[in-house]
């Protein structure tokens, strides 16, 4: 059997039908996307890829399925699922799916398409796999779905430790040994077995702890914030969205410099935005807080205008409210399936502290940003304290 | 300079008084002492001591001391502090605390005794130091005594970590790099500096998460519970208190085995008494839940009367009520010094959920659980579905 | 299926044989045997137990045997096999070995009588399974008793890596993922597939320095030889043999400290005695390297005798010749088995390095190193410049 | 002061200069670089960049100087070297090593002309610090610049425990916490105090089994050589060499992907040529060893030529024999200055593992293997067996 060495789970064993995966071009490309796309300029130790990340999901559900007794052709499918599960991903991950959303209509768990008539679709084939069946998983189809992308799946479980490894952040280091042992199926829903309250609280904090000090970084938001700008220019200049999508890391940063260099340059050399404003939920009206792409860009215009600076020079940065999804897991408690949520104390908890630490970010070049400062005061109306002081 | 590795700071370095505190009796006996007492009885690997934990805290408060820019003689103390703030404990650390306390009056970190004309006092002496200094700061006072005990003392930030490497628990694993150079002195008391309230809760929640997976687990719990009766008929079969203050977990581990041998054998043999009852604290009359030692005590007489039992075979463990110290620790939001408790929102919920964690215990032999369950339900009004299935 | 968690390995899952034979008073005692006896005088952290060592060593003897795809009775016996292995230790390990082979003739790894007729031996057989076979694999007998105990057994695997663990010295990290997932079976013996000269290299090179760093630190040494000639009195005294095997560290610790104050006293608080000799392999005449124990003990009273110390205050300490056990394993390589020693260039230089780090050591009290150092060069023959300094 | 977290060695403080360094855009570029360019096509993890890397070496710098007791004006020179001691690599590392010196003449550790009138330059005089002095370091000039690049160098250990961290392989986990704490200067000389023959052969014996397990693995050597060919096609092919050596990796692959798309292609996707031959040094004749630079591209070409195949179809990659700079280490023996490679019995059999180790590699398309290994041992005098089975 092929084994890959792992900095994280040490051996990864492939079965036949992955070791074939591993070897398309299409999966060879996530040695090219970073899973943590701009963070590293934050976190210099942060540059693993999804491609290590997918061998990682891949082994935390064979060894899921395993204590869940699972094997055969289902299992099959849910370990190509595993394995797959990013391919969707355009450059820089989740820092362009906005954009391909809205030029596709795709998400990045839709890979339909990429499976139908594709090398990897061959593959699948060849082996007695149903590529619809694993695009079905990916998108979380299913009971076996939900191990792949639900509120409990092994995604999450590899991604945290992961990330926890690489930035030295320790937060993410929950115990992935112990969440795969607890697994359960009970009437076809994932959830976790008795006693497991607390190793569910543990992954909602891990990811809060590491929303807080990694994910939501606000240089790293910053980075990623001019990213999707310049990546929308260079769609808009001309390179095809499909082009576009298939584009790894280093195909977009050298596009960028060429083509979008104001913004491509800096994002290279991390000489970056700084923010104007950064605006706790409470001072913000509402609905600025809820402002969609087109009325964002407006705004950013408006800003701009008023400053008297390019428009380019203005970014504004409302992310969407936050969810917690893991608060929908489903834990047995005195043999009863409950939600977490509603078995939990935290989770409530977690929530507003999740709308306490949102925030409103314009971002502008330091030379101007006391003026862009200004003129986003007065066009979204906020009150003058959330600019940042020089 | 000396050095000593440690598998958790790597090499630590001790300055002169250090080293020749290390070599006296009472702190070499801190080698005979392990960190988690019982616990290891669950997490096999979990056998390190208070011999290693001293050095770290010694270890973490030089490093705070110099991000602190405190230095000479005030930091000699706290150095000194840091490293004898143990010295204190009896056998078996807490497990034998409130034992202590009832015939002593003392508790582990009143220290002044240890220090009046013994070696480790002359050692202090001999370098300059005050002994009555560092025994106060060993109890937490002054704006120094906070980082040996207090709300944000460098004690938890070693034994989280040192207990997760041990154990294998990651839960423990805080990030105590940040919070050493994130401390500040306001006023005179101890606090993180801004854009720390996630730091503050990252102690918090690894606290919570070990409390429920490792230090209150119930195996710990019912062997510790047997532990503390047993030491306390060894003192009344006449061992005199101050001889069984100065023991150490081997000392004591024989002499159970020789005079106490029910209890004693059992223990070192792991063959221990099992859950009659485990109630939670909304299923418990609150005169339960704040029973004192004598009323305990008599309600297992009781308990045994009825269930026509040995006095010795049923234990009542009812803990007191959780605290949860670090939610008072301080951090700068905004410019202003609050209490973590105000300014983070997930203080309440944990408070909820320690709440939710409480059980009491009724522990007896497996042969007599039954007789001991029925008997206990009735005598202290309990409801019959607390109980432990056999 | 139970499982436990380590701090190396994470889970250990437990077959139900395995869970019976954990619980016995058998292997519940190697919870109080220190994995490294004396070595934590030097390595403070170093406490890990011969508990959580043997059940580390279940774990890869079940991983290798699953690579190896055994399984069934055979495969039943191995892992029994591997998680006994220790139990014929006497206190303290192999620090106590030789006292106990000289009085009964018996190694730690002849375990025979303790399978016969006891608690242990009904756990095997009530599961079918023959406590003569397992004894005999204990002592290495079979292709499948190699896994256990020979040139390439999981025995070391697992100390080398718990043992980088808990000292914090890394050279025993071993890649123990490739070594059990490289073993193979060659007509009945047990050999690293072809490719892993480097492997059977790095085994043995983490041993080397694990050696020369850890296992034979000189103070560990001091205190080890301290505890032999302590243990030697204390049977003298009175402490039948068969009574001495069966104790735990703790109960030697306190029996000493009862019976043998002087020596007893020192080791439990680090009083040690120094250096008086620290002679090279070339300064040592050959009939001293090869003294016997009664020769030894002859040549302590005659230095003392010189010195005119009590004849408790000399320790003479002449290790045995350093033999390489791993430079006989088997690799293929270009497909023939061939012995590592004749494959590699580094086990010749090995095997020099080892006889260039072999000492004699004269140990006694420091008030009296100078007079038992004079005594000994005279009475040893050995040259002057072999003393150490005060 | 300026912290970054690392994963390797925790937070690292950054001095002033340091802090205004990591911001320039040469600096920067680092981030763009792979620390172990086409290894990571074996150990997916290893994506770790020369960025990190070179604030491990500065952090180490910090470390040893203030263990050496050197500060001041002397300590910001070292320091400054040691953060910059990279910036004069091309894209890919040691990979276009070879390239460039050949067409400029500079090796990469030659960095006077980055230093000169540039950003970086005027960053170092901006602190009063001597460009010229700091890039003589980066040169290992001097007492203090064996620090930065020497037998001792702080570089290696850096990267020996970062690459271990990142593929996984525990090989390189050296003890550096000992290795920084040990160096000594006498007489100008960098050495390791007395006591640590062990200490500088681990540093050996890590990088050995490095070099056979991760830097010379085979995968990584065809596809490193693949990336030879193709840069120098790129070159010929009219990109300024200057131009060249500024590239990031990026740049790199992209430029290949676009103008030698055969080759560029290939390495993205991971298609790589297979081994035609691969030779111990025992079977190829000492000219076919020695060959130098343009005698290897006219062997390819005479291959190429009989084999009937283009010329870009086959590689010949000829290592230069292995040489053990640590071996010229110095460490003190019984109060004496010795070369390690004359107080260790393992340098000379590690010289020998080295040579034994040593591969000449043909590669070619798998589909022309065959071919291409006829026509090579023909062309270079080999014995048939050498030839690798499809």
């Amino acid at each position: 059997m092929t084994a890959v060495k792992d900095s994280v789970h040490d051996y990864i064993s492939l079965d036949p039908v992955a070791a074939e995966l591993v070897d398309t071009p299409a999966f060879q490309r996530l040695r090219h996307i970073k899973q943590l796309s701009t963070v590293r300029l934050v976190y210099p130790s942060a540059s693993h890829t999804r491609f290590e990340h997918s061998l990682g999901v891949y082994h935390l559900a064979s060894r899921a399925l395993s204590h869940l007794g699972v094997d055969g052709d289902r299992a099959a499918h849910v370990r190509a699922a595993a394995l797959l599960h990013d391919i969707g991903h355009g450059p820089y991950g989740h820092q362009t799916e906005e954009l391909i959303r809205r030029r596709t209509g795709r998400d990045h768990d839709e890979i339909h398409h990429l499976l139908d008539g594709t090398e990897v679709g061959a593959v699948l084939t060849d082996h007695g796999l149903d590529p619809d069946r694993v695009a079905d998983m990916v998108d979380g189809a299913g009971g076996l779905g939900q191990l792949v992308s639900g509120e409990l799946d092994v995604d999450r479980m590899d991604y945290l430790v992961r990330d926890a490894h690489h930035t030295g952040v320790p937060y993410g280091t929950i115990d992935h040994g112990r969440l795969v042992r607890e697994l359960r199926y009970r009437d076809g829903e994932l959830v976790l077995a008795e006693g497991n309250v607390q190793t569910a609280e543990s992954l909602l904090l891990a990811r809060a702890l590491m929303n807080a000090t990694v994910y939501r970084h606000h240089v790293s938001r910053i980075a990623g914030a001019m990213l999707e700008r310049a990546s929308e220019r260079l769609v808009d200049d001309g390179v095809p969205i499909e082009a576009f999508v298939r584009m790894a890391d280093h195909d977009l940063l050298v596009a960028l410099g060429e083509r979008v260099p104001d913004l491509g340059r800096r994002i290279e050399r991390r000489d970056l935005y700084k923010r104007a404003v950064w605006a706790p939920i409470d001072a913000v009206p509402t609905d600025v807080v809820e402002l969609d792409y087109e009325a964002t860009r407006a705004a950013e215009r408006d800003i701009a205008d008023a400053a008297d600076v390019s428009p380019e020079s203005v970014i504004v940065d409302a992310p969407s409210r936050p969810r917690i999804k893991e608060s929908r897991s489903r834990v047995v408690v005195n043999g009863v399936v409950r939600r977490l949520e509603d078995a939990s104390e935290l989770v409530g908890a977690l929530r507003s502290a999740e709308r306490t630490q949102w925030r409103l970010g314009v971002y502008a070049p330091e030379a101007v940003r006391d003026e862009v400062a200004a003129a986003a005061v007065d066009a979204l109306g906020l009150p003058v304290r959330v600019t940042t002081p020089v």
